[in-house]
């Protein structure tokens, strides 16, 4: 008897992206970037969204039943990009994906890269949703690089129903994201976490109203450079595809903003899409 | 054998009200005020808060669920407080609880008793969420009484999201408030309908922003007057209970904010509350 698992696989490498709606999309941006070769599919759980109110159960489920969608559409690899989410849900999810077990199954967050990134300074900035800063994780992350930094938040809620109705860099948004910043700012901060994958939709008014002397990152950016260094360290889950690799994208609920939005914010079009129920 | 159906029933009667979060406080106060002698339930569905963005079946789910729970909890009748729930599932839930099939449950929504009030009036204004909006049932409603009237309409998807986070009568609320109801000033409305249940924590910032010539009524005291009503017609649902009723509150998701915003809300103490899983 053939046993499948050792089948020769000529199959890309799918890789998952997940968030609760639009954020993932400015992590995916710097993957269809620097990792074009991949097959990608993103998952949106739009009928759940925003994640950042709730409990760490009810992430928790929520984000469950995305992954195992993602797996038995035959990812192999999926990127939390979701803050809240990775905060929130990955400890667990890690926990019942263990390699030992599922050793083609990864499942990755994005606050540890941020943290790393982030920990080379001294007065760290952090916005995220309510969940996400109530979890502390961008404080322990931080600490256990460098244990001298000093780590400011501020939970900004708001922003991801405002970035979901298109209203990103809009008279109001950028006096919603000033009211947030200023606590930070006046901390005199010399780095801001957009600790939200939504946020990033407004990384330019975040970079003007926290001037010069303060770094803001895109973490799409770094998020993609850390998911090429893993790749490195694991060669089984590398690509050796040439071509650029196909785009799927299933929504759990209706799809008009999310397309219309995603193509503005990708600058291509969002052809494969798909409405889902979990 | 007895058939219970028959039996006396000591028992108070319960009405359950449903909304997607806090805003169904807004129409439970008046009834508090009005019939303070039945036992309520009040469930918000905060794990799935805000409704408004969603489509017909994903609303359909969460109220079919909500309305599920209630009915198994000991409800005769329930209020679908939310107006998004009441445009875009109350139909089909009603012809899932035939009279014929289930004698004792009934479902009552809050389109209509406002839709009547309103269509007194020739040009009306209504705001309320995308989904609400995009049902068109306001306008159905108001023509069926007055096929004169005009109907003007907007929806104003961020008002939830602000009221959930305690910024009602902010600065940024009024703001948001004020852009919402412009389009409708313009057209020189005489009464404006607040279409979402949630509407009435901005209702003094909404009479200001409308001025002497536009009506804006309160909806939980119509939708109370139209309950006290309902049940003069339906004395199977009438209440011989004397003393004030019980008050039990419901949530899918952490109670803090419901808690703290809601018992300044409704100027007393919420005591009788649990977090349940639908």
């Amino acid at each position: 008897m053939i046993n499948l698992n050792f089948m020769p696989d000529n199959k890309n490498i799918q890789i998952g992206v997940f968030d609760s709606g639009l954020g993932g999309l400015t992590v995916l941006k710097h993957f269809l970037k620097k990792l074009p070769q991949y097959d990608y599919l993103y998952l949106g759980d739009t009928a759940h969204l925003p994640y950042g109110g709730h409990s760490k159960d009810v992430i928790y489920n929520y984000t469950k039943e995305a992954i195992d969608f993602l797996f038995s559409k035959g990812c192999k690899l999926i990127i939390l990009a979701c803050n809240t989410a990775s905060a929130q849900a990955l400890h667990r999810l890690q926990q019942e994906y263990l390699p030992a077990k599922y050793p083609d199954r990864r499942i990755l967050g994005v606050i540890i890269p941020l943290a790393e990134k982030a920990a080379e300074r001294k007065r760290i900035g952090v916005i995220g949703t309510r969940a996400t800063i109530s979890s502390g994780v961008y404080e322990q992350e931080i600490k256990k690089i460098n244990p001298q930094a000093q780590i400011f938040h501020n939970s900004a809620p708001l922003l991801v129903p405002l970035i979901e109705e298109g209203l990103a860099s809009k008279d109001v948004s950028n006096k919603i994201l000033k009211q947030y910043l200023r606590p930070l700012k006046q901390e005199k901060i010399n780095t801001l976490i957009l600790g939200c994958t939504h946020y990033p939709f407004l990384l330019t008014d975040a970079r003007r109203l926290m001037g010069n002397n303060c770094d803001v990152f895109d973490p799409g950016n770094i998020i993609a450079d850390s998911l090429i260094n893993y790749l490195e360290r694991h060669p089984e889950f590398k690509s050796s595809h040439k071509k650029i690799g196909k785009r799927n994208f299933y929504l759990t609920d209706q799809p008009e903003n999310f397309i219309r939005l995603g193509e503005k914010f990708l600058g291509q079009k969002i052809n494969n899409w798909e409405t889902i129920s979990l």
